[in-house]
């Protein structure tokens, strides 16, 4: 095993956080390239560099490895782009996707992937998803403050059917990207909310 | 074990069907309750009660009864609702959808979790999405025809954002059903594909 640390000397912290940048990029490219059942202690230990006996104290096991790489994930300071429009927002957030989850070995799928085969992994993309999907709000209040929709509007309802078939069509149907479905997801979700918001108004006594 | 056969006599063909249908049961069964790693030729013949020796000479290995479990599963006799109406259409069928995600130790869902483990499933898997949507095509065909639906419609690509919100939510974001989002998701997909449609017509010259 090489040393896991090129540089003599480092900020305190500085070495336990670049250890954790090694173990995790050894889970990502175990998980990625070998599946699930290749991330042990000692293949990632191997692979990252580090001794056996630092992953097994700090990470226990499989289990810790990849807990702690959800936990890596959701501390991504991620925010969704700003074009000015609600249709033009939510195909950027689609583009986000479809870029992420059709990169080879992408670690998006790889997480969903372990997600099937533990229940703590579950867990713990069950609130990533909820992470991403409470950051990518600000697209709908946005929207709202631009008068572009309802203040009523469900926000997560409205993200969650934008984004579904980009998820649908890589992560489930296992399909080629479609350069047009960013685009065409985004309108229809909207075109949906807007459709909605008309049948409210109309129902509405004296509108 | 006990005997494969409860009766002494069938026609021709029929003891090896039931002793199919006997096996994949117990594959089911398996997946559902102790996951892919418990599908063993040995696991599964006891379960069934049937003899190793039948189930290793038919089936071979985990391989072999997975990627059985897909053809049985795709042939099914299934047909979309005809009720009258796309967007009651693609709501019965957002229904069904939800309906076979949600139950217990669902095996659409086991069919899913397996296509991360085995290239072999994934490709059996992606035969069977394939095969689903273009029975579900007839709905849009249906619409087309009573003039709900331009004739060029994109029949695959409405059919998968029409349905993708169902599966996204359940099986990806491992949420509770929510008795709303079969027509909800509907009514989105096609009102996009509506307001599609009319960009289209505009962009005409002399329309």
């Amino acid at each position: 095993m090489s040393s896991p640390s090129p540089t003599p000397r480092t900020r305190p912290g500085g070495r336990t956080a670049r250890i954790r940048t090694q173990v995790l990029d050894a889970v990502r490219a175990e998980l990625a390239e070998n599946g699930y059942d290749a991330v042990t202690v000692d293949a990632v230990a191997a692979r990252a560099g580090v001794h056996r006996a630092t992953v097994y104290r700090r990470w226990r096991d499989t289990g810790g490895l990849i807990a702690d790489l959800f936990t890596a994930a959701g501390d991504i300071d991620w925010q969704p782009s700003d074009t000015g429009s609600l249709v033009g927002d939510l195909t950027a957030l689609n583009q986000e996707i479809q870029d992420s989850l059709g990169e080879p070995n992408s670690i998006a799928v790889a997480l969903i992937a372990v997600s099937f085969r533990s229940a703590e992994a579950a867990d713990a993309l069950r609130q990533l998803w909820a992470d991403r999907y409470r950051q990518s709000e600000v697209v709908v209040r946005r929207a709202v403050e631009r008068g572009e929709l309802a203040p009523a509007v469900d926000a997560r309802a409205l993200l969650i059917t934008a984004t579904a078939p980009v998820y649908h069509r890589l992560v489930l149907l296992r399909l080629e990207p479609d350069p047009e479905l960013p685009r065409r997801a985004a309108e229809s979700a909207v075109a949906g909310e807007s459709r909605r918001h008309r049948a409210v108004l109309s129902r509405r006594p004296g509108m």
